[in-house]
């Protein structure tokens, strides 16, 4: 989010700003037009009955509506937060118009058109009454909503239905429609809310698409504009910031639908506040750009920035674990999946307005429904056709920043039958305000399950008694943090200070990826702004060797600093603890780790030392084991971490962490070996592979040029494994001597099994 | 177990002696004759591949014995624990003989004969060559294994492995086999290990059988008796113990087989030591009866007491899960389930020697295999044939005992479509050796997941590092003790002190149970004996009432001692604490909460009091909210525990309780209703009915002969229920008087809706 973006980006912009200008077609075209269009549903209408996944999606939702109907119509006063009464009607009233909207249009019923019509009216009639929304939590309160950003969920949603019935309520109720609500509405969320709406940000992406849907339904090109390129006079003061501590504003900045499309994604599609986020905003995202293409196909919106609006849909994709759940890097809540509803409309819109990949078929099948519209109905054909491939995810490097030069989040799969490893790399930038502190971390699974975790977000979505479903304290104090996360501390004390506004000039920068050995998938990368005059290099490797059950995970972190300092490498493992070859204490009373930084949340259940030989930790997780083996030093601390501590309302899961700490050294190599070995069953009751076969871990080599590893086996094999730590070239030829053998290769890194 | 049963008993005992004499069939027949019969087996030949869950799983076996036989025959020098190397081998050894046995039964392949003989070639090498096995552990060493048990396991699969290779290896090899391996290991496991042999417990059963088994192989009539009937003189001290501190003798203690089968069995065919281990135990008494049907008919051993044996079958499937897991009483791992092979032989053998019960079919059809016998093909052809019908798991309440008048194990359901909430009391009498302290304690299941659980026990059953796989320290001072149940602890003390020759005098009575009515289904216990002077009495009642979403779970108990005492009911709940109505403060530090009886193991996260109106605690687990509402008085302290305390090798699962402590009373009356409602999705991320519906829970009634309690609701009914605690007669009129209003009935208790 560097300002100079905007000298790269004026001309394009300026390019599309003229195009839009010239389209003639937003005058003449007849309703609906977003989403559904006449002709559109005219073929949808031949098609029923053709494709059961269309047929079963329409069905689930007439129920659904029909069943709403039945309960009639109800507009409360807004009152709670998110989770509460009037927040979870309000919302369920969008979601029920819209649908109520589509089937008016799919099937006729005039029921549904006075559904819809009977709840805007009420919506009409309340909402001049309405203030500022009573809770104050919020940067920018919304009215029906404690967050304009939900009122702008609410305007999205209710600019479809309004299209799908704007024939049939007639001139006069839509002048009053218009003038009461929908307009009011549309300057509030963003005249009204500047700090809201004038921000590239998940919640302007929803602000501005609320107000370009609006303007397309209402054919208002002054609203249309400034949905697009945001408001040209903000007031607001540069540097402002939003309650999650995310800067609103920075001088310069450009706004507006087209900045957000720009800015957050990188060429890859990765969207910078992370999988969980990008799952939020796809929906605005892709349904204004479906709702563009119909209304003003000129514009070519999907083929904006070489097509990142369906790009990005793949990267998120990418960004699942093998049951669809999107890893909770940043703010993410676990088990968010592409089974929910703002992938389905992606997943389909990425279809027809993509390259009608048929791969896409089998996420949809998956999903087990479609939206009701021609993108829907497309999937819902093609599934019917038998066309749908499997999907397969593959290792893949998505880049970060707008040019894809803000370092990027590694995603490493090793699959064997329906096993699969799969390692997440995070070196990205901040992240904006949703963005954790946690440079050059990672988290790894097997399969679906985590061997090793990232905490994700510390808050109960929509959950009222949670502190009304919004963030909670402990997001900050804990889950941000960096001990929070698989990563290097320095002194106790987060990335950048934990201070957003530095962390938020910075990323980590990529040395090194290759997956194209799927034997030897290599991330490597470096940050050199998260402590100054430190600098960090972490190398992953995901390894395939002769000799183990599963791949290793090979992961060598090298700090150097200035000056001598603490450092702490957290593992956060699930399940429980089987055996270590360290002797250790466990107190026998409970203190917290630390006084800040999130340390003051973790209990110390054990602190122990390493000895002579690797430090070796086993568990036991969901029927695997697991063994990390570290290449400690003698003398370096252990600690068996849990968390809970400075937790008053049991916010925070008791969860555990093994943290090795190195003191007092300006230089810190940590190398580690995490090894999935054999099988639990409670109902055989058999172990097998219970054991690691590792039998000794060791640098074998560091200078400033390289650094050597090696992992020995117990069957006697060795894995030597050199990395040229200073030059990155795939084509540069090294010659390195370790231990009085010379080994001579070409590119980054060399690997070799001794037998 | 008292002396007594065996006045009772001799009669019986000594007319099946009688029987057992005259029968002729022990000469006469030819082998294999135990599982598999001359005839069977052609039966068997005649339908393969008209049974396709038949065929399949000879196909598994075939495949894994393939394997085996390219690895080679592999007979260690004995050394290790259980999930050691040695122990495995052994353990694979017998299982795959067993079932070379019936491959070359039923195949007739040579090369699983030969592979079984010289099997049984090198054991009889290796076998005369053995001390005791090297580690010490065990009360009852093996020579092959550390503990004779698993000697016996080895010789009931060894012995049907020689039936089936009989003929096959001629009469020199036999004598020789017999002579070195068979006559001395039978000798060793029931001469030679007296302690093991000649008691009532799961252990010696194991022994019985083995020894009957190769008896029955070898028409060897001294060694039948010795299986059926036990030793005549042990030479045992009566007060014995073994390594669990389980009573191995009592004075007149009848022993043997059939002493197994009459004393640990209610007549329910509920097992005295639990579930876990019945299903353990499962595979002897049915494969030994099954072998006794073949070889000694006019036995008539599926008959014997009513025909226990199959009944026993019907009682474990009864005790499991929606998933099929067993519910984890006494001594018992999580996860266990009818899936384990030993269910399948059962479910196969109650299937033919049953009454061919069809909805035994459809629990084989989940299993997926049967045994290679004509029992499994009984069960594989009726499935082909579709003749499964549900296997429906209605509301029981198993008595306990001899006699079935030790108390017994409720289980109590309430299912509507796909939902089945389960509630487990358990009243039982002391469950041997592996009985926990735990009288009037319960457990509580949605579906498949554990609302209030059962900790179960604490061992890693076959896993080496974790304490070569027993048991571990903690199961003594943690999962034995009542704290770590769901019932009324007495200062801080143990039932019974903890003492089990105290517990094993006394069991829990049945008070009153009916689940005749579906909204009102009624389990009440006492407990007079866990402290002296004190009387526990304990009523739960699962209700269907109108305006809750779900069935709540009443839970009324009273206590009464005559001095004044500490009492602590624990609520281990799973997943997050969402929600309470209490003040409490969380400690800096964190201190265990007492120093014995498992109190040592618990952090003390949090302590409050009650106020004024009832205590609330809602939670969250698994998409599922829960709230307990409790009629405390003021100034009841709430403590909020947190296993983990003094746990050096971190053996025990971190989970959390709520304790509610009434202090210096002589007197308490805890009234709880846990409410189960609403989901919660991370997908959908919305939260349906998170709050409680019970806005009171009030005790309007108690004295020497009734309780009174009423549920009031925020709809504005109130839900009144009153229990005759004094006449468990059904028959009984009563008239009450209650805040005025008169209520009269008949039977022991009233309920009613006011609305």
């Amino acid at each position: 989010m560097t300002a100079n973006f905007i000298k790269n980006k004026v001309l394009k912009i300026l390019a599309f700003t003229v195009l839009l200008l010239l389209s003639k077609s937003v005058v003449a075209q007849s309703h609906p037009r977003l989403v559904l269009t006449k002709k559109g549903v005219a073929e949808i209408k031949d098609n029923l009955g053709k494709a059961p996944l269309f047929d079963s999606s329409l069905q689930d939702v007439k129920k659904e509506v029909d069943a709403e109907i039945i309960l009639g119509i109800e507009v409360p006063v807004p009152k709670d937060f998110s989770g509460g009464y009037t927040h979870e009607r309000h919302k369920k009233n969008f979601l029920i118009m819209q649908k109520a909207g589509f089937l008016y249009q799919i099937l006729g019923d005039k029921k549904y058109a006075v559904y819809v019509k009977d709840m805007l009216m009420a919506y009409t009639k309340l909402y001049p009454t309405l203030p500022l929304h009573p809770q104050e939590r919020s940067y920018a309160r919304g009215k029906l909503f404690w967050q304009a950003l939900n009122d702008a969920n609410w305007l999205v949603y209710a600019s479809q239905a309004y299209d799908c019935v704007y024939d049939f309520i007639g001139g006069n109720d839509r002048a009053i429609i218009e003038k009461e609500l929908f307009r009011p509405f549309a300057d509030f969320i963003s005249i009204g809310s500047p700090q809201f709406f004038n921000r590239v940000h998940n919640h302007s992406t929803w602000g501005n698409v609320a107000v370009g849907m609006i303007a397309l339904v209402m054919d208002d090109a002054e609203l249309l504009d400034r949905a697009l390129n945001g408001l040209k006079e903000d007031g607001l003061p540069a540097g402002m910031k939003d309650n999650d501590g995310g800067l609103i504003k920075q001088e310069g900045q450009k706004t507006g639908f087209l900045a957000n499309v720009d800015e957050p994604f990188s060429p890859d599609g990765y969207y910078n506040e992370g999988p969980y986020y990008q799952r939020y905003a796809m929906y605005p995202f892709l349904v204004f750009a479906e709702a563009l293409q119909n209304t003003k196909p000129d514009l070519k919106i999907f083929e904006y920035r070489n097509g990142i609006l369906i790009k990005s849909v793949y990267a998120l994709l990418n960004l699942t674990n093998s049951k669809g759940e999107f890893f909770p890097l940043n703010d993410g809540q676990k088990g968010m999946s592409y089974y929910s509803r703002e992938l389905v409309s992606s997943v389909d819109i990425a279809y027809l307005y993509g390259n009608k990949d048929t791969s896409l078929l089998s996420i949809a099948e998956k999903q087990g429904r479609v939206q009701l519209d021609n993108a829907g109905m497309a999937v819902a054909l093609a599934v019917k056709k038998k066309l749908a491939k499997p999907f397969t995810k593959k290792s893949i490097d998505l880049s970060d920043g707008q040019d894809g030069n803000q370092g990027g989040v590694a995603v490493i799969r090793n699959k064997s039958k329906d096993d699969e490893l799969t390692l997440v790399m995070k070196y990205t930038s901040q992240g904006s305000s949703h963005g954790h502190f946690d440079k050059l971390s990672f988290s790894y699974y097997n399969n679906s399950s985590e061997i090793l975790q990232d905490y994700g977000l510390a808050r109960f979505v929509n959950i009222e008694q949670k502190g009304g479903g919004n963030y909670l304290k402990e997001n900050e104090t804990w889950a941000k943090q960096t001990i929070a996360h698989n990563t290097i501390i320095q002194n106790e004390t987060s990335h950048f200070k934990g201070d957003f506004e530095i962390g938020d000039k910075f990323s980590s920068k990529r040395y090194f990826f290759d997956a194209s050995n799927p034997k030897i998938q290599i991330i490597s990368a470096t940050e050199d702004n998260a402590y100054p005059d430190t600098k960090m290099h972490r190398t992953m490797v995901l390894l395939e060797v002769d000799g183990y059950e599963k791949p290793l995970l090979l992961d060598i972190f090298q700090v150097k600093s200035k000056r001598p300092n603490q450092y702490d490498l957290p593992f956060y493992y699930l399940g429980q603890m089987m055996t270590e070859n360290f002797k250790y204490e466990t107190p026998k009373s409970l203190e917290p780790l630390g006084k800040s930084f999130g340390y003051e949340h973790l209990w110390k259940e054990g602190f122990g030392k390493a000895g002579v030989e690797n430090t070796k930790f086993s568990w036991l997780d969901n029927g695997s084991f697991y063994t990390l083996t570290s290449a400690t030093e003698q003398g370096d601390e252990l600690l068996l971490a849990r968390l809970g501590a400075n937790d008053p309302n049991f916010n925070l899961r008791r969860d555990a962490g093994l943290i090795i700490r190195k003191k007092n050294t300006d230089k810190a190599t940590y190398i580690n070996v995490i090894e999935t070995h054999g099988s639990y069953s409670p109902v055989t009751e058999v172990a097998i592979n219970a054991s690691s076969s590792v039998t000794a871990v060791e640098k074998v080599y560091e200078d400033e040029s390289y650094i050597g590893v090696s992992i020995k086996n117990k069957n006697g094999s060795s894995f030597l494994f050199v990395l040229a730590t200073a030059n990155n070239s795939v084509s540069e030829k090294h010659i390195l001597e370790i231990k009085g053998t010379i080994y001579s290769w070409v590119g980054a890194y060399f690997s070799k099994l001794i037998k």
